[in-house]
């Protein structure tokens, strides 16, 4: 299958866009899969999910080979995705197994274009490749079902690029601005932190050492003794984003794998999963709110610097050495695209990284 | 005149759309273009129609050639339109007539471009190409005020191009699908009927001999006990679709007219003649909204295979031999297009046509 | 500063529109800027205003050159505008003046493109050629506060491009169409009067002589016992329109600023002054209605010339001699673009006009 260029349109110049397409994104929920073929968009490309033969998931190109009406519209029968318009049925290898009205002996239909589809912790991934073989298996998320900690799922979604979104979730300077109160603020004495950065081929880790526990109203939740915070935040290849904070007793660990949806769309399917030194679950229904609170600021945000973005034709950033992990993770999708980093992951990941040390006023 | 590029946008690559300009097409009925200009659209052209002296109509592009206001804002007044603007006046063959405030022995106003334009079975057509004289007349509509028939009309419009809408108004397999129960349907014993495809240089028929009467309402309702249908599908160059069934006294014929607004939105001015054992006209009333339910089911259809072809770029499509007009269809608009079928018109069109036979489950 | 491309599309061949960037462009009133930025746009760049230091006016281009968020997101402290993600702070200058976090002799943060600004006359003018200095000062609208004269200022906009607009304002022949009945009607008598056109280097001048006093609504309120009218009708670089009417007594002179917000909407400042044998003020609540109502009409029918010229791609027009003004001010406009006028300028423009005469059907 060749794709029409208005699927890959040229990336503006200077562009944060990154397309790398031979990886496992998330593309729904189990659940919400069920009799119905399901819509989803995977780096700009339709895709059609539904559940064939014995429940398992299959993914096609959201568009019949015959007339290019979309799959999605149609209904499942006997572990076929039907077509609307002519009754044409797919496979999940995207097979054409019946054409109506045709006699014995005709020439049949054409087959339509499949990815490679698997169901894996709660979820269904896609390999939004459909002209390679998917290789190796989706990411795995670490301590769900650990002993005593409490594991909570969420969906967002964001009006901006991949690495925009990951950049933002793992950015510590704004936090005293954007979600002043929330998490930290600016008008208070700042201390200087240590910051670590090791950088490995396939991924990049930040930790930040000394920090006393934010003053917010998170960090109260969390430790209303005070105390001092060990963080580390790590973007892991191909759209994996973590923050991890330990504090006394006190253990969280957020895990998001994003979707790009589109260029300047992208969602994060986050599983966080914590610890604390009493009972984590009455926690939930306070912590939640808080959490969404914040993405919505995020959010807003991060729509507003799409459109500026979009209005100037493309990015035009300037860093200084605050920018902590944007400027990595902007090179492992760059190297990604080309393919470079399964090069890497052959030598091993567990090669020393490269460190880098430096002081912020967090 | 030369037209701004921007009206004549280069074809997307594999593209069904076909922009045969040198044709008469029906840009309103007779009714509709009263004393107010009427603004209309062919192919992609602003056209304003009004009625100039002895209320004949006129055709000409929207836009002022003084300072390109749309004409169809102003007003007709002694058989000329006047500009809304600064009220120059122009007849139907664009020539200015009148610049207000300008003395005697000024040089005048410059001229509107003109169409051709005549009136005809209730019908305003036009002929969309300014450069070119219109050659013959427009198509004739066969069995209105026969004896013994009954006539409705029945204007609609479809989110589509001119070819995927005729291919879906001549095309048999979709029925049993898309309009399951009405028509055919497929949860039943299919009967192998013999297609009969003719093809001449400016229209092309496909013949299906021994279909059973269909079972759905439609056919209940026109012959309650049963029999054998004889069917003919026509498409004619440049743009009119023909249905017509025989069973028994029966006798239906339903001829339409299309007119391409857009690449990819066309109106359908259809004429349905029938003669049946029993008087007609009590049936009108029952078979109208019928024949609407059936044409909304298509457009809904035909939209979301346009959205589908402008998401993708262009068609991409892949047919059996039971697309049986369709692809024959586009040969005719590709020669139309290219001037070719005016030059067989001469050669007389009552040559013996191609003949090619085949068997369909139907 | 090199601008994205984006905002500098190439202009559609025949096309009236002109960007002049070398000049002094009204972007709000005094009044309009106070304690929170705003957000403004002039020949398309998003610029944001704030009072600095002293409460003086500055322009900024409205993204932060860290993360591309629109600066006028942001709030204003200490005379620095700071930005609402990271809390970068700038200044009038565009000098980044506080990243928070950074630790002391770690390298700043980037400066932001920033505009000639300048408070003259109850308005903020922007220069916005960041890469230019400003030349010269900004107009100086004449009669304000002179004795026995009352002033109104009056803001609106037209979605039309500065050309179309500045012609509309000056043009004559359409007031007896568009405005039927308020100022010249066409069903009367029509009086021959003389034209005189006057151009020098960076302006153009008409001057009607002899015409009766118009029979509309406008000038019975100003005149009711008739007369003869002087008039004219005045363009001067780089967007300043002039109308004036003496009849008896009675003085007035319309004065407008332009600022092209893009290529297509275009705001019109205007300062109205004028003496009347009756004190001025009481026929303000009667003049506004009927001034605003007139605008409304050519702001619909620009509206719709736009929509015309975006559908067929660019302009296209044709011109008699009463189109007296339009063709010079375009002329005007292309050899400010080219940088010429400013030469003319030195030259001093007190030399004698060229000068044409004609008449017309008032």
């Amino acid at each position: 299958m060749t794709l029409p260029e208005r699927l890959v349109p040229p990336r503006a110049k200077g562009s944060s866009v990154a397309r790398v397409s031979k990886a496992w994104y998330i593309a729904c929920s189990s659940g919400e899969l069920g009799k119905k073929p399901l819509e989803r968009e995977i780096l700009g490309l339709p895709i059609v999910l539904f559940r064939g033969h014995g429940g398992e998931p299959g993914a096609l190109l959201d568009r019949c080979p015959h007339r290019n009406v979309p799959l999605s519209l149609g209904r499942v029968t006997q572990g076929n995705l039907e077509c609307v318009y002519h009754g044409w049925q797919f496979d999940r290898a995207g097979e054409c197994k019946k054409v109506p009205a045709l006699c014995k002996g005709s020439s049949g239909g054409g087959a339509a274009t499949a990815f490679g589809c698997v169901e894996r912790d709660g979820y269904v991934w896609v390999w939004p490749d459909a002209e390679r073989e998917p290789v190796g298996e989706p990411f795995h998320f670490p301590l769900v079902g650990a002993p005593g900690y409490t594991t909570v799922h969420q969906h967002v979604a964001a009006d901006a690029s991949l690495h925009a979104t990951a950049e933002n979730a793992l950015d510590v300077p704004h936090t005293a601005f954007l979600h002043a109160g929330l998490f930290r603020s600016d008008d208070r004495e700042r201390n200087p932190v240590d910051v670590v950065v090791r950088r490995w081929p396939e991924r990049v880790e930040a930790e930040y050492i000394g920090e006393p526990r934010p003053e917010g109203v998170v960090g109260r939740l969390l430790s209303p003794r005070g105390g001092v915070v060990q963080h580390w935040d790590r973007f892991h290849l191909p759209s994996i984003v973590q923050v991890e904070y330990k504090l006394d007793a006190a253990h969280i660990l957020v895990t998001a794998a994003l979707t790009p949806e589109s260029d300047y769309r992208t969602h994060l399917y986050a599983v966080i999963s914590f610890k604390l030194p009493v009972p984590g679950w009455p926690l939930v229904p306070v912590l939640k709110p808080i959490a969404l609170m914040i993405f919505n600021q995020d959010a807003r945000l991060l729509r507003r610097q799409t459109e500026a973005i979009r209005r100037f034709g493309g990015e035009h950033y300037v860093s200084t050495e605050l920018d902590v992990l944007g400027p990595h993770i902007l090179r492992l999708l760059r190297s990604a695209e080309k393919g470079a980093p399964e090069k890497a992951e052959k030598n091993g990941t567990t090669s020393a990284p490269k460190e880098k040390r430096f002081r912020m006023e967090v």
